[in-house]
């Protein structure tokens, strides 16, 4: 693959100089925003992850922000889930459809104040739905995107090394579990959440110019419980079961066929955007489902959608995948259909790099 | 810099094979789309490029697909522009602005077929905005992103090697006239447009499958023409003033201080969303404007935004810039403040690289 070419179109982030001191390997662009995803090697990376503690430039995880009398109102038209359990010490996962039931985001709502949230959006512009969707419904309140750069601490020692430079009261968070919490005289919005099966916390800088402060303080901090710079984790994510909004996730599908029925609910389908749809779904049931899906042997590197067949019949696909060492097989996520989705069906994968065997599990090798 | 990681999120296009075998260098994404930023050196791209002819993977250039009896009534809405120009012989360049006259996207409206539009697309999430302007006023239009890739032939003998391919009929088109021309059967819509100073067409490709036959046709045709695999040139853009969504433009600015006034009809600002924001910058003057700025000397990449001081005081910013070896100076596009934007302005540009000296020009190198 050839060298990636920056310009400002796709920003660096306030944790960039960080990450480049770090020996970032890898990029990609998230929300037009550098991400990284690899340092060592992405098995290397993986190891560390699990045994030790890393901090993540995840400020790509953009904010769209919602201010004004309406914001909640704007909030609940968006997304299908009861938001009622939503306050500044909790914060949510919903998914986002559009007037078709299909995911156009699956962000993290917070109550980052009095009338002001936030949503932490996934890769596309939910900005520019929220704010269509607020003028047109002659909404009060005002979207737009703030400077707040998100930062993940992850790992088991994230507990230790956050509460090292967070204060003691981080432990007791519990998981979405959010608060503000003070670095260097500023009160940020911590939250236990992330991108791993490993837990940790999630830290929404306000103001780009505090990001290498605390990264710095981070690292250094850090430094007897082996910190690193890290970034999510192709293997760690998939055996976790944590889906990818472009990968996993698209238009194309909705929430019911991604395994998110616990977020869609039946009091709110006469009044979300896209409600109608899903009562239809739901009453008719899905015809294809998010699976964890094996692969037998070594896979080469997932950069497009694979195929999956079943003796010359269409299948599913599979849209993130990667060789686990530790198993000695190839762990991926696959949106599978109906005739074929029960555990245990063996499936043929045609990867850009020839046939593979797979298999359909009940679940993920590491849910949460 | 890193290594480009790819994944299904971030797509390949139907013409990435071509681009692979041509010895791509460097990659950029644009709309979640591969797309090519370099092959040889860009200085030596560019001279190739105003010398003969180059076949363009601009794939990234999606389609917003807008099908119904209220087509044309959304697209009104969506852009201060007159359209009542538009046809299925001439597309049109249409800013599109939020409801505070912020520019959301500067793409090319086509009429496809009988209520059936096609917005070709800059880099932002234009489908997410047009349709829920759609649902939300109830509009009776379908909104979607069909199969459909752009690929552009341009230089000097673009339309030598197009009649070869296409048929003499496409040397008739005039700048942002388009028709329907054949390849292997299937009616393709061709437009002479594209992005650079040198003329040519873009090739609406429809259906993927279709894709690398004509890349190959036109690498076949124009073999003594010396045709080359290319992509959008940043020397060649910055000097034709081509801007860029996403560098140069942004949610921060409107089309009246990007320079682009003659698409903003007053006839149609009690419209169209975002009109009366615009009406009113419109009286009041604007305080800064897109202008070409020449840099001293040999230029780092410009891979962030560079602010532009006088004597210490903020005079605006840079936000594209190459080394133009021909002129052995820098080229750029800044947006500069009022007091600061008359021709022969000398300011200090701030690059991540040093301090260089920059001079106010009164038009670009190779305007249109």
């Amino acid at each position: 693959m050839a060298e990636f070419f920056a310009s400002p179109r796709v920003r660096r982030t306030p944790f960039t100089p960080g990450v480049e001191a770090a020996g970032v390997r890898g990029y990609t662009v998230y929300n037009r925003m550098l991400l990284a995803t690899v340092f060592e090697t992405i098995e290397a990376d993986c190891a560390h992850l699990r045994k030790h503690v890393q901090v993540w430039d995840v400020a790509c995880e953009r904010q769209v922000r919602l201010r004004g009398p309406d914001a909640r109102r704007l909030a609940a038209l968006l997304t299908p889930r009861d938001i009622s359990g939503l306050s500044p010490s909790r914060c949510l996962y919903i998914p986002v459809t559009d007037d078709a039931g299909g995911m156009i985001n699956d962000p993290v709502l917070l109550e980052a104040g009095p009338d002001e949230l936030w949503i932490s959006i996934a890769d596309s512009d939910l900005l520019l739905w929220a704010r269509a969707v607020a003028f047109a419904r002659g909404l009060d309140v005002e979207v737009d995107e703030p400077d707040v750069s998100p930062l993940a601490i992850q790992g088991p020692k994230s507990d230790e090394l956050a509460a090292r430079v967070f204060g003691d009261g981080v432990r007791e968070l519990k998981f979405f579990g959010c608060g503000r919490f003070e670095f260097a005289g500023v009160r940020l919005l911590v939250a236990r959440s992330g991108y791993s099966g490993q837990g940790g916390f999630e830290v929404y800088v306000e103001g780009g110019e505090l990001g290498m402060p605390l990264w710095d303080a981070l690292m250094e901090a850090g430094r007897d419980l082996e910190v690193r710079a890290g970034c999510p984790n192709l293997i760690d994510r998939v055996e976790a079961g944590l889906l990818s909004y472009g990968n996993d996730i698209t238009r194309e599908n909705t929430p019911l066929e991604c395994g998110l029925d616990r977020y869609v609910s039946d009091a709110r389908l006469g009044e979300c955007i896209g409600g109608a749809a899903l009562r239809s779904q739901r009453e008719r049931g899905v015809e294809r489902m998010i699976r964890a899906v094996e692969i037998e042997g070594v896979v080469p590197p997932c950069d497009r959608i694979w195929p999956l067949l079943s003796e010359g019949r269409p299948a599913g696909r599979v849209s993130s995948a990667a060789y686990a060492p530790e198993r000695g097989a190839g762990v991926a996520i696959g949106m599978i259909e109906r005739a074929f989705w029960d555990a245990g069906t063996e499936l043929e994968l045609h990867t850009h790099d020839g046939v593979r065997r797979a298999k359909v599990r009940a679940g993920f090798w590491n849910a949460a």
